[in-house]
């Protein structure tokens, strides 16, 4: 297991849940993240899911307690969770606010100063880890989905969206779709990205869905006493764009729910159903 | 809701995830607890299910990462998450050591000074937790278990056997079932309980098990990759102490499991259905 260094290991409904930690090039810094393999991984490569956290998260918040692991076991895939940024990069300011800078990547290339160097969430999570896992775990090639929460509920819907072919299914759960129009988003965008926002498209949801190349059904779930409901979330906006398209989305409103881990855990069973439909199948 | 804060609730599986903060008359000092509210207990009162924790443990420990609201959920079933220990009473010591005082109340009613006007877990949890409960919400009058991990396996075993008739059900992860013969059970007996070892043994499973008065059958899941099985643990010696007055237990083995709560979310579905097989039946 060439250049992974183990954290932690914990036997998990029949399989294992890892953290590794590894020196990434693309973001010029150590990061960890979360890799589980289900019991199926022991005897064949297995479909792989990933999930990006959101704002303030560590890989630890999705492994703790999005009970995932439960359903990771039931349908055979491994489920990789990395951490959502670069981390004691000693850029000035990354620890001043929980959303800019540490814990808050935004899945995004940032190419403004002091960001540029390090903050490249977005070619860590399409290029640089698929190689890491793929290179160190059984994995069925090019079967993959992806799925997140808020900022990750955001950066697999952009992602998914920027590389058509590359995941079979995508979900999220209160994911910032409108990021171009929401204080989050433009905060982010406008020190990573800089001031012209036109740079900005090239991560914005409402934008990638209107020129998507394929039709990759997106289910997202959003509970209805989410507190950044209508400030930052704004899923109704993106549903709407893409129904100008006949791009196919399920935005389910869940009554009650907030924009914790009780709402994510919630629905996991079936986002997990989602996925293996599309990774399991045949 | 008569004397109850409310801390904070989630909307989880359907019910709620409550945290309440009380003042405890027994401890004389302010506890929280969780308590998980089913869909059921909505139109019905339902039965409830105790579940106590272990060393350095809150009451968030459970509810953020066991994965219990899934099944309370399915089973109609009232969980109550009580803290491990009083809090912030000024004791000399109190927070000198991570198996002594705060987080580590033992589940019993300290004799010994400094201890004994705060350290009275055993009577917390068997007499005024259990009347805050059914004074604020809609339980089944007497239909009750009992569950917990370590030293609140412990505890779940020992207050099961020393109030025969109170449980329709029991179980543990991992407990602490040898504690007069193990570090951390003398070092709460003797600093609790005082120097005359005859005095442990009212808290004492091994002792306990052999002039039971019921048969509750217990079951215990414990992993065999547990780091304390040995030093701390010991379930054989318990199953022993068991088999010789034919007191019904299931002691089961598991493979490669630690002592974290992965392994204890792992085993969740199957001690909720052990104990909703004895507190929902006809």
């Amino acid at each position: 297991m060439t250049n992974l260094t183990l954290v932690s290991r914990n036997r998990s409904f029949g399989g294992w849940q890892f953290v590794y930690r590894h020196y990434s090039a693309v973001l010029n810094c150590e990061m960890n993240f979360g890799v589980y393999l289900p019991p199926q991984a022991e005897k064949q490569p297995c479909p792989t899911l990933y999930w990006l956290s959101g704002l303030t998260c560590t890989e630890q918040n999705f492994i703790n307690k999005a009970g995932s692991q439960q359903f990771a076991a039931e349908y055979g895939l491994i489920v990789v969770a990395p951490d959502t940024s670069p981390r004691g990069c000693n850029i000035p300011g990354e620890d001043d606010s929980w959303d800019l800078g540490t814990g808050a990547g935004f899945y995004l290339n940032a190419t403004q100063m002091p960001w540029a160097k390090h903050y490249r969430m977005y070619d860590y999570v399409v290029s640089e880890l698929p190689e890491v896992i793929s290179a160190n775990f059984s994995v069925v090639p090019g079967v993959q989905g992806i799925f997140g929460h808020s900022m990750g509920g955001y950066g697999a819907i952009a992602i998914a969206l920027k590389n058509p072919g590359m995941f079979k299914s995508v979900s999220a759960f209160a994911p910032i779709v409108n990021p171009c129009q929401v204080p989050w988003g433009q905060k982010a965008f406008q020190n990573y990205l800089g001031d012209n926002q036109s740079d900005w498209l090239a991560y914005d949801p409402i934008h990638l869905v209107k020129s998507a190349q394929e039709r990759l059904p997106i289910l997202i779930d959003q509970g209805d006493a989410d507190q950044f409901l209508g400030e930052q979330l704004q899923p109704d906006v993106f549903a709407q764009a893409c129904a100008e398209v006949n791009y196919p989305i399920s935005l389910r409103k869940q009554a009650g729910y907030d924009h914790s881990y009780y709402f994510i855990a919630s629905f996991m069973g079936d986002h997990f159903a989602h996925h293996a439909a599309a990774l399991t199948k045949g």
